[in-house]
């Protein structure tokens, strides 16, 4: 494929793309057919031989595009899967054709340059000082980890990357933490038996009594307290643990504090919500995922260190095929990954392109529909809400009936093609889900939804 | 940004973008610029208010373009960050653009099935059987790390990741292992001190005497061996350690062969090398890139598993915000990453335009441009070739010269503009990392680099 067929066929995929973005709102937002009649679409063995990238752009558009879910459909109220800006969707065309990695200086000097940019916009939200660093990660996922690691390198002085680990560390988190937190402390060697899944009060903070007590009876136990991840922006709810009570308590334990807000981290563009993570800057790591409630389209997590030098002392290792001189940023010697995609870019595009102002405005009209719908179900006795929405996330339930119910009602919400909600398990009890994370998504499709929702649970039998 | 300005923009960055394509080979290969220079050109507080499209465009064109190493560059012989395929280039962009997200079934259902079948496709070339299954990681790394905790979660019997680990475990690599690997050990809590990097023979293929050693002594010891980890495709030389007779050890002593083949695998597709890595298809694990010698655009790691259920039975969770039925393939109960971009796109669209065939003929020539600078160099007394090509990975040494001597000759063809070589440090000695893992390079470029590279090597003092 040479550079005439690369653009030729490069405008095709604009104006494909263009009209389908034109076109999402009009889309059913989930395809309905099987996934053994979809795998089979794709049932062939190694392709031997090559054929015409227009051949291959039609198969898409009859396979791929049909049976996708339309995240950026606004009536997508489902996980936290944003509905990219378009700048950051042409901000990965171009970092996919320079082909950066970010790994190390040399294989590219200014995209290295531009996520040591990124990451310090970031941390100046937060409200890291001067020492601070990070990485941008393939997502919140790898950010706790990172951070799980880096508490567990931290509490043992920088022994146990070297000599395993030989003492029983605890962790300490919500029962409301996301599952990263379990895999993250699975990996590093801890294990999830050793994290201790505290419960939380009303508005589903935890409970800073249950930590105490689980703190004490560890230590009695011969056990060492090292991590603990408060939440600042729960999945299900987006509750905000009390941050600066937790780092009193951290910092009395000699514990690391991470704060996962890879979706609640938004709110530091919010004008609505101003102030509502203070304490989130007492951190020694913070999980924050621009391609959550930034709109970056994936990958673009983050997590970000109060002092750099913490990650260079966990990861800090120099092979000998990398060379380098000292004013050499190498991201590789600050971070756990090597070859890294440029991620930096679409996120410094959507700043640079929309502003903080504007990224926030959309983030202040995503709380404005939960409350919206707060208020709807305030109004129909059958209905509960579960929170009060404190980001975009809302629970709520059809009174008296369980999770089945619940989950068929949400299926039968899919089917309809105009909406996407999921359902939860909040403290024993079922919920839907409802996250509206989109800036596409208007008053009206919070009405539709919640109306549709009323004739769907008044119709449901289980 | 409405669908029309997202047309008109992206228009001018596929004009863009060809035209960048289009001018690789004239442009210098790296910039001359100094990181503290670099750093000031993106020095601005983040942004408050956005600014248009075209604007980003030009500053662009102004700060990042002429401040890339260009690794689509015919000159590029550096670390393995491949020349990306153009329609690589273009999957990605409509990857960005639909936003799937494979962690999970109902973000992307058709995304979801087109990585099995990319996973699939891999695992046929290695031989794997139907059990098989995998993920697409954001890099060796990734792939290396999830295949040492599948190692430690395997030979505890699934203990560790719920108790934490109690016990010593070791493991075992050459010591011509890529970076990956320590940090790996390191992040599962085994330690680096408990991995034994082992000498190599004269071609750099792990020695069965050393390794045979080491396991005796550490069990004499009361350690436990874990983790074997072979090179199929060593970063310096592209070593192939004997998979066949380590496969026997790993499955007498019980522990977990994995195959580091992120670079090397690419060597399947050869018809050149037809069989050289016989005996990989025993691993129970193996990481294979095709964002290296498979030239899709970073990312695209992969780790492949010789059966799924271990997959399953390391990580797999189910929080109560996912809720599924049997049918849907959930890859995050068979992988660590929840969130996950939709990097199968790109491999699969590669497969699709070239063929195996193709990709695999880019490879053959590759191959032949290490012989052809084995073959110059060889006809020069005063040039030593360290390494016999197995692979595309060369290294040479100016006799009688140390480390210095090297970096600063392989400074001097970075300065030239036209090529771009590392160095490393084998068994001791310097030398010049010469590695063609790009498909826009042709004869003329091996003989020109050797030709510059001769020079400069006899003007350099140190």
């Amino acid at each position: 494929m040479d550079e005439n067929e690369f653009r030729n066929v490069g405008h095709q995929v604009v104006d494909l793309l263009a009209d389908y973005l034109a076109s999402i709102g009009r889309r059913p937002l989930s395809p309905r057919i099987e996934p053994r009649t979809l795998r089979a679409l794709f049932d062939e063995p190694l392709p031997q031989y090559g054929i015409e990238a227009e051949d291959i752009l039609k198969e898409l558009q009859e396979k791929l595009l049909p049976n996708c879910v339309h995240v950026s459909h606004p009536g997508y109220f489902g996980l936290i899967t944003p509905t990219p800006t378009p700048i950051g969707i042409l901000a990965d065309f171009i970092a996919s054709a320079l082909n950066q990695n970010i790994g190390t200086y040399v294989i590219g000097p200014a995209a290295t340059e531009m996520e040591r940019r990124t990451v310090r916009w970031l941390c100046d939200l937060i409200g890291f000082g001067p020492a601070a660093g990070g990485n941008l990660t393939s997502g919140g996922t790898m950010a706790n980890l990172i951070a799980v690691k880096l508490g567990r390198d931290f509490v043992s002085d920088n022994t146990v990357q070297h000599r395993g680990l030989r003492e029983r560390y605890t962790g300490y988190v919500s029962e409301e933490r996301q599952v990263s937190v379990d895999k993250a402390f699975d990996m590093v060697g801890i294990g999830r038996e050793n994290v201790r899944f505290l419960p939380t009060d009303d508005q589903f903070r935890l409970s800073l009594d249950a930590l105490e007590s689980a703190i004490a009876e560890d230590k009695k136990a011969g056990l060492r307290p090292a991590v603990l991840v408060a939440n600042a922006g729960s999945t299900a709810t987006g509750s905000i643990d009390p941050l600066s009570k937790l780092a009193e308590i951290a910092a009395r334990e000699k514990m690391w504090l991470h704060v996962d807000a890879a979706y609640g981290g938004g709110v530091l563009l919010s004008k609505k919500r101003a102030g509502v993570l203070q304490g989130i800057e007492l951190a020694h790591s913070v999980t924050m995922d621009p391609h959550k409630w930034f709109f970056a389209p994936l990958d673009a997590g983050a997590v970000l260190v109060r002092e750099e030098r913490f990650l260079t002392a966990s990861f800090g290792m120099t092979p000998p095929y990398l060379t380098t001189t000292p004013d050499r940023y190498q991201f590789y010697v600050h971070g756990f990954e090597q070859s890294r995609r440029f991620r930096a870019l679409k996120v410094w595009m959507s700043f640079k392109r929309y502003g903080a102002g504007e990224i926030g405005s959309w983030i202040d009209r995503n709380i404005g529909h939960a409350e919206q719908l707060y208020e709807l179900a305030g109004k129909d006795i059958a209905f509960e809400c579960v929170n009060k929405p404190v980001m975009s996330a809302l629970c709520l339930r059809y009174r008296g009936k369980d999770l089945e119910f619940h989950q068929r009602a949400a299926a039968e919400i899919e089917r309809g093609g105009k909406y996407w909600i999921s359902t939860t398990v909040l403290k024993g009890q079922p919920a839907f889900r409802i996250n509206p994370v989109n800036f596409r998504t208007q008053r009206e499709h919070i009405a539709g939804l919640f109306h549709d929702l009323q004739d769907i649970c008044r119709q449901t039998k289980v």
